[in-house]
């Protein structure tokens, strides 16, 4: 099989200023296309910190895709640690100069001699394009090993691994036979991990051979499926086996599978049902209508939202009775059920979802501790409602509650009273 | 200096299906200590690639952090794979059996064996206790190399970095006289990278011995000075000498330090001049009212927003009108100007903030693409309006229109007309 390493160069990942998504992407694709990744790295801009990487990369790998350092300023210095590594040199390329150029004019930016030295690339190297900004991509194929430099700019890297990278890996796999590594997930919600795990089994009486693995988040457990094969169609083969069997095991749980998320599949439902939905929202602050219409083509179910973070927003825009407020508090069942049923009718869809809660990290009281969140899910004759008490983290609050009323809507949508 | 490495186990994480939030959170917690981070690595959950990189990242650091497969199920081989490396055995620990079973029974889960073999560590380490799960954490200290591994659940490893690990590191570098790195960060936005460089002149001028990182993002370019001195107070006093001389040189570009986004600096400054605002999202669809809302304490200022993805919703939530829409298109100048001066009356706020644009992946034109983004900020007595043409991502697009959006307010408060 194809063994790919990827290394990261950059400070501002290293001490953890902006996080790695690069390498998930990257690490994504890769797996694909039936590669498997060996090793993830990340070092600074320092220049033997990344020497003494290659070096390592190069020899538990095949490929080694590197992203970052390839910018205009001082601190960027991967062309020419790559300059040292193969014992090479820079030089003017006048086809990436004139990229660059057109590139900087077509946006009114000016051309400096800063931009220029964007064009000066490693005479080894084969060059990426870059049409999404001024570094071009570096590919060095080297007897066998390959190394490839991207920029660090998501936009920019992803546009030359499309355009570039996978098909080149791609062809690399079906030129040398390499053994196929395939990988399935399957999603579950509403139940636990080692309930899950105790469902299932033994897991080596159904595997094969194969691997399964348990993933945790507050959105549910992801079970992972991954076989090998010498063909495709052969890895495939296995891969449906153990599929199956895990459907016949825990198949209620399973709500979608790979990139599905609970937005994608709740949104396809209502669009196979001709239903529509609205969304009010006080803690989350507009955290769950940004996950529905995350979704392309979500302007087919979801109508809209109203934010209502104030107690006169939610009386005002959402008609919610003060009276209601006063006696119950907005974080309330009563409250959550008011603000559903009314964004139902104010935004005229099927369904109404209301949050309302307390995310922290202040506003908690002993009867209603940070964390407390109440959700209502209005439909044509009826409101559910479901209290939680979470954490004391904001940011976890605010996405467990998303997740949830995605969840609650799914049920509802799946199993109709 | 400290030097850290961290390890982060898991398939998951290896193949892209989740990204390594965990360790871009740890290495900017160790930073803070004064630590340096040395190297990020990623493998599977395979016995030999964790035993060599534990060789590896020993070499060349003085304490590793380990997060993942201290879970339950059989892919979790962390305990048992530390066991080889230090030639140990595991043994039921009665107080963390105890723990878990109590954890377990508060959330009326039943106890499996699969729960109990939590409680079996390995003899020679430090036992780290975890109350938000069932995995304690493991601090090995080998004669000056230290090892610590953690569950990768990000809530529980959190907990058991804040109450254990980094007062252990701390002391650490307090017993050793640890040299000292420091870093700040400073926020721009409304400037390129090239410009910020030409504008700050040669760095090596400067910087005396320290070093100046070039962070773009579309949120702005970041700049991150790091010093380093023998005593705290010396390393933070050349960092203020190179923050004053680039604020001096690029101060009015410079909107805020370190931890800062768009919407705490704008929400600090709508607290401070006690004015609200409200939000009329189109294609955002509640990412502007999230990250507005992001912000403990946001409710002071932020009062909500109509999230009106349909046209339907535009003319009855927000009384666009019907006419504006039809003849100039809901992404259009009339359409962001009508949306911003109606939300911030029914919401009755200082200012109204409008988005509408086309995200896509579908529903460009010749006219207006993909990635066309009108954005309107409406106050007292004026609506001021701006174009944008992002990109063909969905989700760059969306969240682009967020940053500019707040940018927009961000320059309204900071230089009112």
């Amino acid at each position: 099989m194809l063994k790919i390493s990827l290394l990261t160069i950059g400070d501002e990942i290293l001490i953890g200023q902006i996080i790695n998504s690069n390498a998930s992407w990257i690490a994504e694709q890769c797996t694909r296309l039936g590669a498997k990744i060996i090793l993830h790295s990340v070092v600074g801009d320092e220049r033997e910190a990344m020497l003494s990487e290659l070096d390592r990369l190069l020899f538990v790998s095949d490929v080694v895709l590197l992203t970052g350092g390839l910018g205009p300023t001082h601190d960027d210095i991967t062309k020419s640690v790559l300059c040292e590594y193969f014992n090479d040199e820079l030089i003017r390329n006048e086809q990436v100069l004139k990229l660059v150029e057109d590139f900087l004019q077509k946006r009114n930016i000016p051309v400096t001699e800063r931009n220029q030295k964007q064009a000066d690339v490693p005479k080894k190297a084969k060059i990426l394009h870059n049409t999404n900004g001024t570094a071009p991509g570096l590919l060095f194929d080297m007897t066998g090993n390959v190394i490839v430099a991207m920029p660090g700019v998501p936009s920019e890297m992803k546009s030359i691994m499309r355009t570039w990278v996978l098909p080149y890996l791609e062809s690399m796999m079906t030129e040398n036979k390499e053994e196929v590594v395939l990988y399935k997930v399957l999603q579950t919600a509403g139940i636990a991990e080692s309930k899950l795990a105790d469902l299932l089994g033994n897991v080596d009486d159904f595997l094969g051979g194969g691997s399964l693995a348990f993933l945790p988040s507050y959105k549910g457990v992801r079970l992972r499926i991954g076989v090998t094969g010498n063909t495709s169609d052969l890895a495939r083969e296995k891969l449906n086996q153990i599929e199956k069997h895990i459907y016949s095991k825990a198949g209620k749980f399973i709500f979608g599978e790979n990139d599905d998320s609970l937005a994608s599949v709740v949104g396809k439902l209502l669009k196979e049902k001709g239903k529509t939905c609205s969304v009010a929202e006080s803690c989350t602050g507009g955290l769950l209508g940004a996950e529905f219409t995350s979704v392309p083509g979500s302007s087919d179910y979801f109508v809209g939202a109203a934010i209502v973070y104030s107690n006169e927003a939610k009386t005002k825009i959402l008609d919610v009775s003060k009276g209601i407020i006063d006696a119950f508090g907005a974080v309330s069942e009563e409250t959550a059920k008011e603000l559903a049923s009314n964004v139902r009718k104010v935004f005229k869809t099927d369904f109404g979802i209301s949050i309302t809660g307390i995310a922290g990290p202040s506003g908690g009281t002993i009867e209603k501790p940070v964390g407390t969140v109440w959700i209502g899910l209005a439909s044509e004759n009826d409101v559910l409602t479901k209290k939680f008490v979470f954490s004391n983290d904001r940011e976890i609050n605010r996405e467990r509650s998303v997740a949830k009323a995605l969840e609650m809507l799914l049920n509802t949508l799946k199993y109709p009273i």
